[in-house]
């Protein structure tokens, strides 16, 4: 997605070879004409998936997933990270861990919003090594749901997580797959 | 707001006195097209607010905040409640108690997205302590913004929040006003 790409290439920073700071526009600070637009051409990309309901993980995901949510005419349900103490029940949970908080915590779905027969497409902000989706993934599947989709607007494709998912036999669409990086420079 | 009113009556629960269950609409299942229309009703009501820029806090609010930016066509910042190990460098940080979560956070800004003379409107699901609202004021004002607003898609007006920000000065308005609840029993 080009307009995508420029704005990385424009507004991101690459601080390493693993590191991608885009929290001018994505997770901190969010343009969300671009959300809107990332929405939209995830819509066109899983136009023929067939998909059911819309899933994103907390809470980078929650602003282009509402947008393809939005586009899609779809519900959104996010997995969330930590439970509200108001209602335990129904829930199931499976431990993530996250390399870039360097902590695991534990994700949570209330079984109820997603049904056995629901084909889901689980959109997020970052791919890179994968844990998150799989755990997200495992989640949705143990509930019943059938995963038609993972769309993440931006991937690191030189870490492990892209073909992960694509052996494991998912459908994966990345708006801006960036092939390496290192300081102040960004390939796609 | 009467379309929300009559969602919360039908899909809402009030678990007690204290306690309104939205998840399957609001903050766990979301319909982003009626978080879109409160985005449109809230650029309604700010409409002649000045506002240049949305501020919300994680995680709940960013579907209806979303909405708003784009309703009003301004950027939008998340008040983070954790933070990315990746940078910690220009951050301000405030100390928030959790009434559900019964547990403080420290809420985090990085201040290079707060401009001083950025006129803010803060959009959050919830209003009823006023805790979390009050603490994102703070860091905004911190930032050097003026606070132009706060929307909230519901308020329980019952609890101290929405009279403690007027009485500071703040305006404030809430889409679905919550006056009284019992189990079983919501009324606006």
């Amino acid at each position: 997605m080009e307009l995508l790409k420029q704005r990385i290439l424009r507004d991101g920073r690459a601080l390493n070879e693993h590191v991608l700071l885009v929290d001018s526009f994505l997770n901190h600070q969010v343009d969300v004409k671009l959300m809107k637009a990332c929405g939209e051409e995830f819509a066109r990309r899983f136009a023929d998936a067939g998909a059911t309901r819309i899933a994103t993980i907390e809470s980078s995901g929650i602003a282009p997933a509402a947008m393809t949510a939005l586009a899609m005419d779809l519900p959104m349900v996010i997995l969330k990270k930590s439970v509200s103490s108001i209602l335990k029940d129904g829930i199931i949970q499976k431990e993530v861990f996250s390399f870039t908080k360097n902590a695991p915590y534990l994700l949570t779905l209330k079984t109820h919003f997603v049904t056995p027969g629901d084909r889901v497409l689980l959109i997020d902000d970052f791919l890179a090594n994968g844990e998150a989706a799989f755990g997200g993934i495992a989640l949705l599947e143990q509930a019943g749901a059938q995963i038609v989709g993972v769309g993440t607007v931006i991937a690191k494709t030189f870490q492990p997580g892209m073909d992960k998912l694509r052996a494991a036999g998912y459908r994966v669409e990345a708006l801006a797959p960036v092939k390496g990086m290192s300081e102040g420079k960004i390939e796609f």
